[in-house]
C-alpha cells in the first residue's frame, strides 16, 4: 500500500483544522514548542518506512512513556505487577484523584497518571541503574542512540507538578509506594520527558506490532502473550476517557501524550506515530486522532 | 481448525471450576435454572458450526440484548443517536447511578443499563411496532423463527427492577426519555428475556464479525464502518467493569449476560456463544469467561 | 423587645434585594405567583404576635412540610426511626442521588428530600388515615382550621416530579420503602403542598421553641428532649447545603422551603416565620435570610 | 449547681464503656498513651473551676487545635478568609480528599484537615513569627506558661501524614497554598501536637462561651459576632461525620481530637473539656462523648 500518497491525501483533507485545540501549556517547557507542526511516520511489519512532513522533528513523548515502563515492569515482574495496579479502562479524567481514594489506592490501569507513578515505583525497586537503563531499553527499540531525556521538560513538571505529588502522596497513604517520593517523581517526570521524533516512535513501537517475533531489547523480553496483552491494554486504556472515541473511530490499540504524540498499532502489519500540539479538550491531539481515523478509513485496516 | 477438539480439551481443563461463582438471584425466574449446564457453540466465516454439550439449551441473554437493540438504534438513527448515550466505557459497576447523575444523564455507553434504558426509548419512538419488530430482527439474524420473548422472565424483572425504574426517573428528570417510563422500561425488561441457545446466538452473531458482507436483517441495515464501530464497543464496554481483564486475557471484542451466556467476534473468523449461569462477583460467566480465554490461547486467535 | 420597629428597620435595609434571586419554576403553580411578596410574622413565647406586611398571605410550605412530618414520626416511632435515616448535614444539594448510592439507602437526614421521602413512608405505615392526621396536626398547631393541601400544587409536582421518583425507586432496590411508591410520592407532594401564612407557619412553630412546655397536639405528643434534638436537627441540617452559612449568619435552628417560606426558633423565646419567593442558587429566599440575619443582629438574641 | 456531684454521677453509668472504641494509633506517638484514662474539667462563666480524676494530665490536642487556629485568622483577616474555605459540614469522613476534588481546591470548612491545613497557610502568611505567637496566643487564654508543643508528636505526624501531604499538593495544585509545603505541613503538625490538659482546656475555651466579654489574648481580638459565629462553626462542623449527632445528643457547640479530647461551651454558662483517648469508629472519643451527652441530659443546659 502507498502510504505516502494516502497521508497526502489525509492531510489535504486535515489541514483545515491545524489550528484547533491548544497545546498544552501547564508546562512552561511544552508551552515553548511550534504549535502548528505536524509529523507521522508509518513502519511496515516488512521494513518499509513512511515518514511525512515533521517526522524528524523531536518532541516530549509524556505520557506515550507508559507503554514503555509498563513493558519493563511486566517483562520483569510478570502477572504478580497486577496486584498493584488494575486493568480497567478508567472512565473519568486522566488525573483523577478521586477515583483513586475510592478504590483505596489501586490506580484503575498502568497509563493513567497514578498507575504510571506506581510503575515507576516498582521499576526504582527493581532496577539496578533505573534511569540508565529505562533510556537503553528506548534506544534499542528505537535502534537510535541519540534519544535521551528532556532535563529542562523534567525539571519543569517537578516545580509544577503538585497534582503528580499529591496522587502520589495518597498512594503512599495506602502503602502502594515502596521508594522514597521525591526519587520515584522524578523518575516519572524524566521517564515522561524523553524526546522522540515520529520516525524514532514508529521503530520503538513495531515491535509491539509483531507477537510473531522474538521481543528481546537490552534484556527486556515479552512473550507473545504478553505483548497481545499489552495491545489490549492500549486498546481500553490509552486515551484518558477518550479510550472508547478512539477505538469506535479508529480501531486500534495506542497511546497519546500531551506532547501532541500518538502512536498506533496495527497487529501483524504496522506501527504509526503521529505528532501535532494543539490538544483536543481530552488531552489528544486534534490532527493527530484525525489522522489516524482517516489511515483506518482510506486502508480498511483496523482491528476489527 | 479442529474446534471440537478444542472444545473437549478447554471442558476437561475449567471443570474444575464447574461450582465456582453464584448464579443470578435477584430475579426469581432466574434463579429456577440449573445452575450447572455448560453450552458452547462456534460458527465460522466458511458455514462451519461447532456445537458443544447443551449449545442447544435456551437460555434468557440478558444484556447480550443491548448490543441487538443498539444495531437497530444505529442502523435506523446513525451517529446522530450519540448525542444521547456516550460511547466510553463505565469503569463502575453495570448499575451505577452515580455516573448517569455526575454526566448529566448521558448514560457513557448503550452497555450499561441506563444507556440500553435510553436505546430502548430510541426504538420506541422510531419503531411502528417495537416489539414485533426487534424480534423479529433477531429471528433474521439467527433464520430461527422459534426465538421469542420470556415473559415470566420479564414480568419477574419488571416487579423487581427498582434500580432500572430509579435510573429511567434519573433520566427523565435531565429529559433524555421521550416516552413513558413504563412503556420504556417493560420494553426494555422484554428484550433482556430473550430466551435463545448457544447455536442461534453464535449465528445471530456471526454477521456482527463480517464486515465485509452486507448486513441486512429485517430491514435492519449496517455499513461496514457501522459493523467494525459495533465492535469497538463491544471490546471496549461489553463486560461492565471486568472489560479491561476480558481485553486483556481474551481479546476478542464481546457481549455478556447475567444469565450466564456471553458472545465473542473473531473478525473475519468466526463467532462464538458460550453458556454457564455461575457468575463471578463481577456478574461474568465464570465458566464462560475461562472457556473463552483458553479458546484464543490454544488457537492464537484474537484481534492483537 | 419591639419587633414591630425592628421590622420596619430591616426592610428599609433589604428592600434593595428585592428583585434579586429566581423564584422556583420547576412546579409550574409555583411559578404563578408573585415574586415580589414579602411577609414576616414573629411570635413570643409570652403570646405577643407581630405581622408585618404580607403575613397573612399564603403560600406553599413545600420542604417546611419535613420538621411537621418528621415531629409526627419520632412522635409515634421514637429513635427506632433513625435505623432509616441518618442525622448528619447533607454537604451536597438537597435533590442529591449521588449521596445516596454511596451510602447504602440510608438518607443522610430526614430534611433532604429523599429522608423525607422515607419519613413520608413511615407514616403511611403507622397512620390509619395518614393524610388526614398530618393536616389535622397541623391545624392543631397552628390552631387554624383553614389550612389545607394545596391540591394543583401537589398535582404539578406529580406531575413533574422525575427526580424525587428515581430517588423513590433507588430507596426501594434498597428496601428502604415498604409502601407502594406511588401512594408514598403523592403523601409526599401533598405534605409539601401545605398552603400556610407566616402567622400560621410562626404558631404552628411556636411549640417547638417552648421544650419546658408540654407538646401534645391531636395525639402528637413530644418530649422535652424529643423538641430540643428536633431543634438541633434543624440547626445542622435545616438549609441544604447552606446549613453552616445559615448557622454563621443567623444562629438560630430553622427550615427553609422553595415556595420561599423560612421558619426559624429561638428557643424560649420565640418563633418567626419569613417569606418571599425570590430564592438564592442555593434555594433559600433571598430577603428571608437577609431578614433573619438581622433580626439576629439587631436583637443580638441568638443561641450562641 | 454541683457540677462535681453531677461528675461523680456520671461517670458511674459510664465506667461500663471504659475498654470501649480504639485509641489513635496511625501516630505512634500517640499510641504510647495510656488509654484507660478519663479526666474532665468545666469552668463557669462566674469563674468556678470544676476538676475530676484526670483533669491535669497532658495530652495531644491534635484537632482542637483547628478551633485556636481558626479564631487567629479570623481575627487577622476577617470575613476575607472564607474566599479560602468554605463554611459548610463536611458530610465525608474528616480526611476525605474525594471533596477537595470536587469542589475545586476549597475545602468545605476550617474544621477539617484540608481547611485547617490553608489556615496554617494563612497565619505563615500573615505572622512575622507563627509558632511562636500561636503557642503565645494559647498560653494567653489558658493564662498558663508551660503550655508547648511536642515536638516527638510533631515529628512523629511528619514522617507518617502522607494523606496530609497528599491533600496539601492538591491544594497546592489549585494555587490554594501560598507558602512551601514543607513548612506548611510543619506548622501544621506542630500546632496539633500541642499538649494540654482538661483543666487547661477548659481555661482557654471559655472566652469562646463569653460573648458579653471582649476578647482579646496577645493581641487576638475577637468581636461578639466573630465569638458567636465561632461557637455556630463548631456546632456545624466539630465532629467530622458526627456533627449531627453531637448536635442532637448533646446540643453543644465543640470540637474533638483523635487525642481523645472534646471541648464543647455552653454559651453564657460554662466551657468544659473531657479526655479519653478510645474512639469511636468516627475518630471521636468514646467516653468523652457519652459524657457530655449526660451532662446536658442530667443538667438540661444546652443551646436549644
Amino acid at each position: 500500500m502507498d502510504y505516502n500518497q494516502i497521508f497526502t491525501r489525509i492531510y489535504n483533507e486535515i489541514r483545515q483544522y491545524s489550528k484547533e485545540g491548544k497545546q498544552a501549556d501547564y508546562i512552561p517547557a511544552l508551552a515553548k514548542v511550534n504549535p502548528d507542526r505536524f509529523g507521522i511516520c508509518l513502519q511496515t511489519a516488512e521494513g518499509s518506512i513512511y515518514p511525512f512532513m515533521d517526522a524528524d522533528v523531536t518532541f516530549s513523548i509524556q505520557s506515550i512513556s507508559k507503554v514503555l515502563s509498563l513493558a519493563m515492569a511486566l517483562s520483569i515482574k510478570g502477572e504478580s505487577m497486577w496486584s498493584r495496579v488494575g486493568k480497567e479502562p478508567s472512565g473519568t479524567a486522566f488525573n483523577s484523584i478521586i477515583q483513586l481514594e475510592l478504590e483505596n489506592g489501586i490506580p484503575r490501569n498502568p497509563f493513567i497518571n497514578a498507575g504510571a507513578i506506581v510503575v515507576a515505583d516498582m521499576l526504582l525497586g527493581e532496577l539496578r541503574n533505573p534511569e540508565e537503563e529505562y533510556i537503553e531499553f528506548i534506544r534499542a527499540l528505537a535502534d537510535d542512540d541519540s534519544i535521551d531525556y528532556n532535563m529542562e521538560v523534567a525539571n519543569s513538571e517537578k516545580e509544577t507538578g503538585f497534582l503528580n505529588a499529591a496522587m502520589a502522596y495518597l498512594l503512599k497513604s495506602y502503602g502502594n509506594i515502596c521508594n522514597p517520593i521525591d526519587d520515584v517523581l522524578m523518575f516519572y517526570f524524566k521517564m515522561c520527558s524523553v524526546q522522540m521524533s515520529c520516525r524514532q516512535l514508529s521503530k520503538a513501537f513495531l515491535p509491539f506490532s509483531q507477537h510473531n517475533k522474538q521481543f528481546d531489547f537490552n534484556g527486556i523480553r515479552l512473550t507473545t502473550s504478553q505483548i497481545k496483552r499489552m495491545n489490549a491494554l492500549m486498546q481500553t486504556c490509552g486515551f484518558y476517557d477518550e479510550a472508547g472515541e478512539f477505538s469506535y473511530l479508529i480501531g486500534l490499540p495506542g497511546k497519546s501524550g500531551v506532547g501532541g504524540g500518538i502512536v498506533a498499532i496495527c497487529p501483524m502489519r504496522y506501527s504509526v506515530a503521529v505528532w501535532s500540539p494543539r490538544l483536543n479538550p481530552k488531552g489528544n491531539s486534534v490532527m493527530g486522532m484525525k489522522a489516524l481515523e482517516l489511515l483506518t478509513t482510506y486502508t480498511e485496516e483496523s482491528i476489527f
